[in-house]
């Protein structure tokens, strides 16, 4: 156990794919570490520290920028692909042969990418406010989501208020305190990312998002015990693509909070933090054998 | 704390309405005790131990036959409502003023029927592989259902095999696991229910799911939290009811557990025993204020 938290943790870096990757790693090491995946024109200091010190005090909790963003170098690729093989690299280059996955967003289609490409990294993956390749209304941004994007708030910060919560008043409140303990980390924050970064999303999200016949069969080839979790009313990947994913992943189970859009976990951290841990710890979960011949290759579909 | 367990607690009587009312009570005193409503041609044996001892560590347990029901003298009316104030009945003849309330499949629609009638006397709501008036698929048994019911087994308790689990290898293992629990208690187990419940249960059933314009209205007055709990391939009320449950009721949280049927509590009892017992022992996690004023009322939609 270090005596890093999501505040004092130091930003570290390690090469790898002639990109430097800027990280932080603290809590409670022994077991595969929860490598966590950030959303869009997120930085490591977008993390809510309820969700990742609550979870650091049982488990090695690893935050990252990919290629491009914030204190990482390299450019933003213009698919969820290589971002994948991105955050393998950084993975590997840690030294690490197997981690828990964690994708919030957009950073839920890198970590499906990562399960992907590397199966046997990959021991348990938990995915949160995200949804498959062409899912519903994944193409662009929805309407709901270009309209938060595109306003203009106070401080800046308050465009999440948006983001992540619904407009109920205790969604706001909730809101209100996890921008607290969003701006708590004082020393060595994140420098928010360039102007590059989020065309290049977008453009990506376009490209993952686009709908066509059998897109959700590549689902059906993650056997890893999934946790796929959100809130009922997300206006920025809407809710019934976490039922989607649920549907097709073969061992994934659901949760979705009551009241609660994109930032659901951020509005209940304890209730989340419960919910993971007790996922990530439990024993033999795999209700489904391992038929699929396929399992241990690293595949594309 | 009665030292009674699933296995031994006492068989105890109650009259109410005119009515005869078997039940068994038993775990930990204190607070709002936890009632069970069972699921179709169901009596109180047909609950899982691992369930019911597994609650009862933490809180005091209630189990009973409804009207007519085994047991339970009268007769099985032919409504949801009727049934819902038969148990209310029960409740109140117990003296006590508010109770956690469960209802696993029908027992879910007289959940529901509970809470929209005596709203004063339920503080959360546990609905498991049920759904709403008028839900998809659900004015007659499903074509799976009429079959599984329909079929002939080499020992008769064979048929919750099929009811409760996937043709999955692990799930048909977890399945025989129920059945020897099912199977555990010897003494004064209830008498199965006789040939006039399940044609009444059936005329019920196609009351309350005949589809039509605004049926799931009422669900908006269900004001208490609520945990919605299913499998993610239940062939006896399909799955998809649950998320329309959770799409509905105000403070709904939704759990779908992987490849599980209609049974999927007692496919992952421990699981299932963890998360009713983190929902019903949260502190304040009404996320939404009670804004409808008819929220103390009893009222019928």
């Amino acid at each position: 156990m270090t005596a890093y938290t999501h505040q004092s943790a130091p930003t570290q870096f390690v090469e790898a794919s002639g990109i430097r990757f800027a990280y932080r790693r603290f809590g409670k090491a022994g077991g595969a570490p929860l490598v966590f995946n950030q959303h869009f024109i997120g930085t490591m200091d977008h993390w809510d520290p309820a969700v990742t010190d609550g979870l650091a005090k049982d488990r090695e909790v690893i935050l990252f920028n990919n290629a491009g963003v914030s204190s990482s170098s390299g450019e933003v690729p213009t698919t969820f692909e290589e971002m994948g093989a991105n955050a393998i690299a950084f993975i590997k280059a840690l030294g690490l042969k197997q981690v828990d996955v964690l994708g919030f967003s957009i950073g839920g289609f890198v970590a499906q990418e990562i399960t992907l490409r590397a199966r046997e990294l990959v021991r348990r993956l938990v995915l949160v406010g995200t949804g498959p390749r062409g899912g519903q209304s994944m193409a662009t941004l929805t309407p709901e989501a270009q309209r938060i994007f595109g306003a203009t708030y106070k401080l800046p910060e308050e465009v999440w208020l948006k983001v992540h919560f619904t407009d109920s008043q205790a969604s706001q409140a909730a809101g209100r305190e996890f921008l607290k303990r969003f701006l708590r980390r004082i020393e060595n924050r994140d420098p928010e990312v360039n102007e590059k970064v989020a065309p290049a999303q977008i453009e990506a999200i376009g490209k993952w998002g686009v709908q066509r016949e059998g897109s959700y069969e590549y689902l059906k080839t993650i056997l890893q015990p999934t946790l796929v979790v959100n809130g009922d009313n997300d206006v920025i990947i809407y809710s019934i693509n976490s039922w989607i994913l649920q549907q097709n992943i073969p061992n994934a189970q659901l949760i979705i909070y009551p009241d609660a859009s994109h930032g659901s976990q951020y509005q209940y951290p304890q209730r989340f933090v419960r919910h993971v841990f007790d996922f990530l710890s439990e024993q033999g979960s795999s209700a489904r054998p391992l038929s699929n011949p396929r399992c241990s290759q690293e595949i594309r579909s």
